[in-house]
């Protein structure tokens, strides 16, 4: 067998302009980037400060103690390997097997499975449909009271609409029942402003490789301090150990490109104002091309649907067919939307200069007009 | 809060001779490093072929699929985010809460905690205590008709003595009794040649950020094909979701490392004999010192555990006390012992060449005398 080949993957599209929401706020700063190199290695984390357990290392423990509870609004943080796995990780400490849990409609594929993998009944809180699909907070306090679910979780945003449903009206029912409530926060945390304690939330989960800046696989995992003895429950045979994280999730090489975007990451989210003001402007320029924008309107987070009929029209006569589209804006610098969709994409204009997304939208038209 | 101290991690000791048994076995290979940088941004990994789910990218599926089953001589393989991670998916997918178990007792403390978290009670087979600590395959039959365990464990080697038991009699056993067998081979897979089929056993996991030139954090976890529908083990709702793995563990920069690494991996494990050779030279003439070396003897694997009276009785009247060894060695240009430790000390010559390791011979030898 020859296995040469597996030794210089290439990253196709590193150059052009990426609307990938799974990447826009993924990129890695320039610190990040050079602690990737230092700490490449496997376990080169341990360098850090040999013999210290890396959660005893001083500036591990200090951002992981005070800095992230600080920015996430919450009592404690945990790193975790992702964000699926601390979902996972919250419902398989304060569930049990058999337990009904509410989600969002609009949430990620993986909510789904963490609790299928947690043996949960799951329970759906349905969006509105077309074209908004919102997620109204009022309609959790029904269900509610029907399922008396062992836990609630919200995804804000969910990742097809970008769309900010009420979380902190969702606080307040949870609260007035008594209910535990995670907010999934993939596409908001390292992106936007997001306060934990503001909305009222016991858990909120985000994805480090997704909104932080950071190499994956890693997320961060906020609690309410009330729940510190079953989240982080010990071992009986080694009493520091904390079961439910098999003693520490921070052996990668992901915590320390975590660690140097931070600071950065700590003050975009301050320009979140400016990315949604863009965003509008970017909708608004793609409506007037023929596209419709599903979801939240005015839109209020870096994540759009579009429904491009022109687009899909055009598929049908094309020589390349459903692909057409990703080929044409591979032509003029741009990526990120999936081959072969043209019906309807999702798109994201996080940290992309306004210039640039003149550049998209001309290429959009430019393209229809071909 | 000035977080601009997370910036710039510096990573100790990287030029040093590192003689830490977590690190000699991870260090990248030069191929590995260029795809660390090309992927090292969050979800990099999906330009390798952008717009199919990563398990579908071909090179990646036939790297699964084809080139790890033959390395690990098992039927399955699956990616996992770190061996006590494939541990707990295991125990997880195979066992019962309230189950019993059997485990050697040289085993990793995350052994331990996995079953906790899998509420699993442990029984420990016992080694043969002082010198060599060894685990007799026998122990584990009559514990096996005691206890009928749901499962038991081998770790292959383990990571204080690097012990080598005869996993292959176990795997008879195991068979008689027709009990699941999971290979725990952290410091075996990647450094050294292991087939789990030969060894009999069900289950095979290797940790690839120690062991196999890889980031972390990432390892690989190899299965006989009837546990197929046990351990993959789909979604309801989304029918190609395997909920053991919540999806897919395949997000990270870590696994272009470990690709990028694998042929100059699987062309290491062949050089094993010249390894063992090594380890028992090294053995040999750290003895003449008046170390003790404990466990296997003559040894069979690069991680040793050394019983160091000598330099004890000099921490006990050093200004630098129990430090002073840790701080000549670094003078000297090695590293890897913990900070701390005289009386007794693990480390690893795993790749280390042997004019290397004569350097480090002498600097004992050297701190000694003096």
């Amino acid at each position: 067998m020859n296995l040469k080949k597996y030794e210089n993957l290439k990253r196709e599209n590193k150059d052009l302009i990426n609307l990938n929401p799974l990447q826009t706020g993924g990129k890695l700063t320039g610190n990040a980037k050079k602690v990737l190199v230092e700490f490449g290695d496997g376990y080169a984390v341990y360098d850090l400060s040999p013999g210290l357990e890396l959660m005893e290392v001083p500036l591990i423990k200090e951002f992981i103690n005070e800095a992230l509870p600080k920015f996430l609004g919450a009592d404690i943080v945990r790193i975790i390997l992702g964000a699926r796995e601390g979902i996972f990780n919250v419902m398989h400490s304060i569930t049990k097997p058999g337990d009904t849990i509410l989600v969002d409609a609009n949430r990620h594929y993986t909510t789904i499975t963490a609790a299928e993998r947690a043996n949960l009944t799951v329970v759906e809180v349905p969006n509105s449909g077309e074209p908004e699909y919102k997620i109204n907070a009022e309609d959790y306090e029904y269900l509610i009271k029907k399922h008396k679910p062992a836990m609630i979780l919200l995804t804000y945003p969910d990742g097809n609409y970008g769309n900010l449903p009420d979380a902190k009206k969702l606080g307040a029912i949870a609260k007035r029942h008594q209910v535990p409530y995670l907010i999934s926060g993939a596409y908001a945390v390292g992106r936007m402003p997001i306060s934990m304690r503001e909305i009222g939330a016991d858990f909120i989960i985000g994805s480090s490789q997704k909104s932080m800046a950071s190499s994956g696989s890693i997320g961060v995992l906020g609690m309410d301090k009330k729940w510190e003895k079953i989240m982080l429950r010990k071992s009986k045979r080694y009493p520091k150990i904390e079961i439910e994280f098999l003693g520490s999730e921070l052996r990668g090489t992901a915590i320390a490109t975590l660690m140097a975007s931070f600071p950065a990451v700590a003050e975009r989210v301050n320009n979140w104002g400016k990315e949604v003001e863009k965003v509008q402007w970017f909708s608004k320029e793609m409506e007037k091309l023929g596209l419709k924008q599903a979801g939240d309107k005015p839109h209020k987070h870096d994540l759009l649907f579009f429904k491009a009929d022109p687009f899909y029209k055009i598929s049908l006569k094309h020589s390349r067919g459903r692909f057409f589209l990703y080929h044409e804006l591979k032509k003029r610098g741009i990526t990120g939307i999936k081959p072969g969709l043209t019906k309807h994409f999702k798109i994201s204009t996080y940290g992309i200069p306004k210039e640039k997304l003149q550049h998209v939208i001309n290429a959009f038209k430019e393209i229809l007009d071909k």
